[in-house]
């Protein structure tokens, strides 16, 4: 299935100059939402991993179902005061200014193999963080799986030694 | 399975008096997921249904894999500056202020019948705005789904005339 046709992009979104990718066009159709996340798990099948790390919000709508099919749990990455246990913060560099990342510390095991999922890969600023946050906790990446990749904004650099898979490539 | 068992009571978040349900103890265990979301399903498979609407983040968590597991495409509900197309803002009441919640206006087609996902009905605030946007934008609201209800809370009188399943009950 041609997974491009499905998903909309919007000029100057967020800001000027960005071509973003709007995948709310994917997702309400039933068939072709189903398809991508079965493409997504057709990508990783051959990757043994105990859990699944996704950051909010988007990076839910594809790690969930995965989750669900793979029958693997799922450990969310969430913005400041939304986790109500224990957590480990990490704060990252934006373009102006930083920003804030938590998981739950008893989220992971030590030596828990995980598989980070998320819905884009761009610069590859945001996944990195989720890196060292899983690994922080002694979790082991097994790999890392987005259902887009924008492949002129090298995003693989910044995440070299891990494998990556992506489904759709612009 | 007793859902109860895997997830786990904070008290006091976000703030006093509160016992907070926090799922990410059940989110982690695959078994627990999976069926937990297969208990949301039987719940609703008598209705019918064209699309899921789900408010994000943690709604994102138990719509996508239904979305997945039966074909239904989802349509998320967003806070504002996240969805890039047009939108259909509403503005709704909180204890102190209010919150503004967004859906693309060509995310439902006039006539469509929807089912209305979250992950929890309190006092049903949230849950009522969801439900007159869809409306608004000429969806038919078929049902609502929670994995979890407050049941003391009464959040159903909100939403009376609706057919309101729950799978957890507190």
């Amino acid at each position: 299935m041609g997974f491009k046709d499905k998903i909309r992009v919007i000029e100057d979104f967020p800001k000027e100059g960005i071509s973003f990718k709007d995948i709310t066009t994917l997702l309400k159709d039933g068939e072709a939402y189903k398809a991508s996340i079965d493409a997504c798990i057709e990508k990783v099948k051959d990757i043994s991993f105990d859990v699944i790390v996704a950051p909010e919000a988007r990076g839910f709508l594809i790690g969930a179902p995965i989750s669900y099919e793979m029958k693997k749990g799922l450990v969310p990455v969430r913005k400041p005061g939304k986790l109500p246990a224990e957590t480990l913060d990490y704060e990252y560099e934006l373009e102006y200014g930083t920003d804030v990342l938590q998981m739950h510390v008893d989220g992971i095991e030590k030596g828990q193999r995980v598989l980070i999922v998320d819905d884009l890969l761009a610069t590859g600023g945001t996944i990195a963080s989720v890196v060292k946050m899983v690994e922080k906790l002694g979790g082991q990446v097994a790999g890392i799986l987005f259902l887009m990749e924008l492949e002129f904004l090298n995003g693989r650099d910044m995440l070299e030694n891990y494998r990556i898979e992506s489904v759709v490539k612009y």
